[in-house]
């Protein structure tokens, strides 16, 4: 923790992909649309939009084609959609130009990546190689995502060394940046301090590592916060406070993107993105959605150090 | 941040008090008893189990005597009763037997100090000096906590000297705690570390510094993270996440127990606390209040490193 934390952080909005998936009423496209377009405006320089994914399995990601194709976006936000396998990637690659990055994941741990895409990791490993060759092949950039990097519901704790050594694979196969995913929620800040420190002394300085965290247990930004202070400056996060894995049953699951910016602009780290033009992003997503939503800064409103609140 | 984190942190649970004063509803003395009594088998070592206030005022609190006198609490837990004056001081002086200190409190900003109790800082102070005195005489410890000390929402910026200014007055007037109040949840980690690290060369070492943390904007364990790292080792909270500043309107207050308890065991930081227990006690009053309550641990759980969540 000797290091001075970053003064510039990137933030990869997720809540299109991870948000809209995981709501149980299939979102009209329309909406996704102006919601995209809503949270570009907020100036965020990385949005997952959308993913290509089996019909019949994620219906709620079924348009992924037609959001891509209709959203309107500045030409400096750098646009992804997850892929889970080739057949992903066919799917992405027929929208070339509409994106500029892909990102595949896989489970640390076998149990979860069984429960995931009911493969071993090590065959995971194997069908990724190919689409992240593929994809730099055709000038895309990759982000691999390794879930349950800091514990998994199935097996407990879960050894960084491994993590460590997948992300390497990873690296080796092409991906330019690696999402560590707190998937549940068990990460805490001192490990996030031990874990980070050890990624990049194993991983080197020329890969982007990145931090995505939940707030399963309401400690998503303190986990920010620790893996600021050895270094890290790219994370994922979600406006709204949308998705995340529903392991366990009812519990929240990114971090709410306001409720980070906030903290990061209150702590003088830049972010490029305009805390309530985003906050306009989530409060359009509450209406869509017709609920209340677990972002904190949501509800109480940006920090008004004017004093004008009366 | 060069020091180690503290290895034991105290913890006093405030939910008692402060979120039952800020319940729409008088919850039935009863239930207070029941929920009270829940908490101590926590192990928590001190709880703010009421307040002598007007019932006029404050009706939510109109049973503090019975509720004191019903309560059977282990000796080893330091019972307090907040006090807002004089009158407060000879009501809880009523029953001393049952009380180990009293919490006395004011804000560092004037309009905080007058929209809360109608009265200047200075005019608190010269209040508070015979309630602390009193109170010594008595054999009471006192903790005075200072409302606003990390910014005011109707001033803005609150400058930290004058905090630590009107803290080294109640210090001199016999206040052996004080507490630091974020009211309406405007504190970052960046402010909270340069804030406690003046306290304390400010205030010395003799005095207990206390942070009381609100998640106004979900920052609140962040904040955590950012005392341990200068030492602080008393921390305020509410089970779950009852109560707090309704500051704006609709916004979380204080950070929850079990999302606090969870994060300090998690990093090896002991607490006395039998989660699991807390998480019963909070559980009940979900129950009593027939709501959903903002406690994230409550909703997904304790981490469980075992792997058998299924």
């Amino acid at each position: 923790m000797s290091q001075p934390i970053p003064a510039t952080v990137k933030i990869r909005e997720v809540g299109p992909r991870d948000g809209f998936q995981n709501e149980p009423e299939i979102i009209e496209t329309a909406d996704k649309v102006r919601l995209i377009e809503a949270l570009a405006r907020s100036g965020v320089q990385r949005m997952e939009v959308t993913s290509f994914v089996r019909p019949d399995v994620i219906p709620q990601l079924h348009d992924a084609a037609a959001v891509l194709e209709a959203v309107e976006l500045p030409d400096d936000l750098s646009v992804s959609v997850l892929v889970p396998n080739e057949r992903g990637l066919d799917g992405a690659l027929a929208h070339r130009d509409r994106i500029d990055e892909i990102g595949v994941f896989l489970s640390a741990s076998d149990s979860h990546n069984r429960h995931n895409v009911n493969r071993s990791v090590a065959e995971s490993l194997e069908g990724l190689e190919k689409v992240i060759t593929r994809a730099n092949a055709d000038g895309l950039g990759v982000e691999a995502v390794i879930a349950t990097s800091f514990g998994c519901p199935y097996e407990g704790h879960v050894d960084p060394l491994r993590v460590y050594e997948i992300a390497a694979a990873l690296v080796e196969f092409g991906a330019k940046e690696i999402g560590f995913g707190d998937t549940t929620g068990m990460a805490n800040p001192l490990q996030v301090g031990t874990f980070f420190t050890g990624a990049r002394a194993a991983l080197g300085d020329d890969v982007e590592l990145t931090a995505h965290f939940h707030n399963t247990r309401g400690q998503g930004l303190a986990n920010v916060l620790a893996a600021l202070q050895v270094g890290i400056a790219s994370f994922e996060s979600s406006f709204g406070e949308l998705g995340g894995c529903p392991v366990p049953a009812g519990a929240t699951g990114n971090i709410a993107t306001e409720d980070l910016v906030s903290m990061l602009h209150e702590m003088d780290i830049q972010t490029g993105i305009d805390l309530d033009v985003l906050l306009d992003a989530s409060a359009e997503a509450r209406r869509v959605l017709g609920r209340p939503l677990g972002s904190h800064t949501l509800v109480a409103g940006a920090i008004d150090w004017s004093g004008t609140v009366s």
